[in-house]
């Protein structure tokens, strides 16, 4: 098993204006990609990776003039990896509104001529898929073999098979759900108002300011990391071990390690993310709903993906989507008699564990794979 | 069943300085409290109810100069209630430190004549029954018959039969826990870092800017009141219910019912809560671990019990403090060979519920507090 090595990012403009499910248009937009592998003769061996809330179109290897660049799924993606590009094509893009490159909130508004910030439109789940089946087209792809993605990476892959089922074969979904629950979207809300209540937050145009909300950030995301590990795993990692030798009794200064830890991680995403991206990226998790235009009815949704196949993964411990969310969209695939694979691995680390290398998690991965290029790419 | 009507808050000065576990001590402080109910002849049917993050010495009946001002376990202690004041003689008390009425934060340091702000004395569990146990002394009751709280106020019936077991008979925990998990200490530490990093937090000592650090104040809430719910009971109130009867597609506005909730709860209580209070409490939350000093031996810390008998009651969908967690302390009273009583009580409230008027759960809290009516108070 080896890295793809060195990729390099690679952007491909759209003049034509997309139309967004708000009713609003994303005009003379840019979508930053990477690709890894070879594209077959007839072009059957294509896989879309969707990215989750803070990642990118940078799924695997490293970049050349950056030292720690390492992709965020590079684990599973590479030559003899579960996702072997020896055998398969695999896109990487990073959807708009984000701030990885695509057009997004810190962008020039073509209407203004200043940056997007609050003004950039709202993003759903549903138009990520428009401008990436776009994308997907202008490369000459007319089928993806599959469309993977974790967490709303997940969502993503599901809409697709809701919206262009005969756009690819299969669909694999990883940690995800059908929409989020109330405890999910309070989750998203309360990171939201940490932002949006920042005073550097400016009404999300802080960048004529000069300034970045990150008290509002580092809060968002430490919100966010506690529901990405399970409770069991913090409690393996840090309990309640603290920081020094004693007890300092203090409130502002930092006793436990897991403090510690929280406010590193906070302090780091501080530094990268955009603000308005990530009140964008948590509404489209909160808006994601399949089944609400079909009378809430998951099964009626999926009539669409009769013609796909799907492999379905959850994990044991994770509390954000946890494997009954699950199973309530393979019940949806059963009652359409589709065909899917679903596997929930008994894996400790919650939400997090879809993103790391468990080696039943990444068998099964594998497997399904292999079973893709076994059959369908003779 | 009745109510106990209108009460009075009554106040205490203490000039006898209390050392705290931190080294420092408490100068020169007035603990307010309230009592329901008639002392006995032989002053043994004293019932001490602590309280928990947000409530006070104000447990139950109600103010006559203040519409709504019902105390906050009124459900539970009254003539004919579960804690019936015809039998027993009821005392709250509001801890030091807090903000409704005891020495806190927002009174005059008399080292400085200034208020204590983020000066005040970092507090502990275990300081809290320290000046619980001289109030009950002043108040000459040299034996409660029980000491009872829920969650946090659990914590501190838990640490009377640990500091001060010849003083009661009863230990009365609710939806308690032996001490926080990582996962609880990191909710914790966002909120504290909330309120810390609002820029009107003025470093503990925004009373003399004139200024309240209610951002803060209100996410810290909003955090907190996802953990005191459950996700079922989250689900069944609000769901994914919409505001409106469309999506605005806003990224800042309110779009679900949740989290006009959450705004609501965060709003009202950045209104009555203070903010050094919110950090001392967390911390005193954070801090407990009375296994801690006996080799994290929880069984050991419970000797100092065997005089004393147990009721302890857990909720199924509590996720802060499982019922995983109150069966610790089940575990080890029974090493000990302590006589108690434990209720796992089937309820969809998740932590809350141990403030919500469930039929079984009172029950369970009626016939305990019968059974001491009857074999001790003949």
């Amino acid at each position: 098993m080896g890295s793809v090595g060195f990729v390099s990012p690679q952007s491909m403009r759209f003049n034509e204006p997309l139309p967004l499910q708000s009713g609003a248009w994303l005009t003379d937009y840019t979508l930053v990609y990477e690709t890894y592998g070879t594209l077959n003769a007839d072009r059957s061996n294509a896989v879309l990776v969707c990215h989750a809330l803070n990642a990118s179109h940078h799924v695997a290897g490293e970049y050349a003039d950056q030292p720690n660049s390492i992709g965020w799924w590079d684990n599973l993606v590479g030559p003899g990896k579960p996702l072997d590009t020896n055998r398969f094509f695999v896109i990487g893009v990073n959807n708009p509104g984000s701030c990885f490159g695509s057009t997004g909130p810190m962008h020039l508004n073509p209407g203004t001529g200043r940056p997007y910030g609050a003004d950039f439109p709202v993003v759903t789940v549903e138009d990520w898929v428009d401008a990436q089946a776009r994308l997907v087209q202008r490369l000459g792809i007319t089928q993806l073999a599959a469309v993977l993605g974790g967490s709303l990476g997940g969502m993503q892959a599901l809409a697709w098979t809701l919206r262009y089922p005969a756009r690819l074969r299969h669909c694999m979904a990883v940690a995800t759900a059908p929409n989020l629950s109330a405890q999910n979207i309070a989750f998203n809300e309360v990171a939201r108002r940490a932002i949006v209540t920042d005073p550097d937050f400016h009404g999300g145009h802080f960048y004529a300011h000069g300034v970045i909300p990150k008290r509002g950030l580092r809060v968002a995301r430490m919100i966010g990391h506690i529901t990405y590990l399970s409770d069991d795993s913090m409690e393996a990692k840090f309990g309640r071990a603290l920081r020094d030798s004693e007890l300092g009794y203090t409130t502002q200064d930092i006793e436990f390690q897991i403090e510690s830890y929280l406010r590193y991680q906070g302090d780091k995403f501080s530094e990268y993310f955009d603000a308005n991206t990530y009140l964008l990226i948590t509404r489209a998790l909160d808006y994601f709903d399949p089944a609400h235009a079909c009378g809430d009815d998951l099964t009626t949704a999926f009539k669409a993906a009769r013609g796909n196949k799907f492999l379905i993964v959850s994990f044991t411990t994770d509390w954000r989507f946890s494997p009954a969310r699950s199973r309530e969209i393979v019940k949806a695939l059963v009652d359409n008699r589709i065909g899917l694979s679903y596997a929930e691995i008994d894996a400790p680390h919650g939400h997090d564990a879809f993103l790391l290398e468990d080696p039943r998690y990444h068998g099964v991965m594998r497997a399904y794979f292999e079973r893709i290029a076994a059959e369908e790419l003779a």
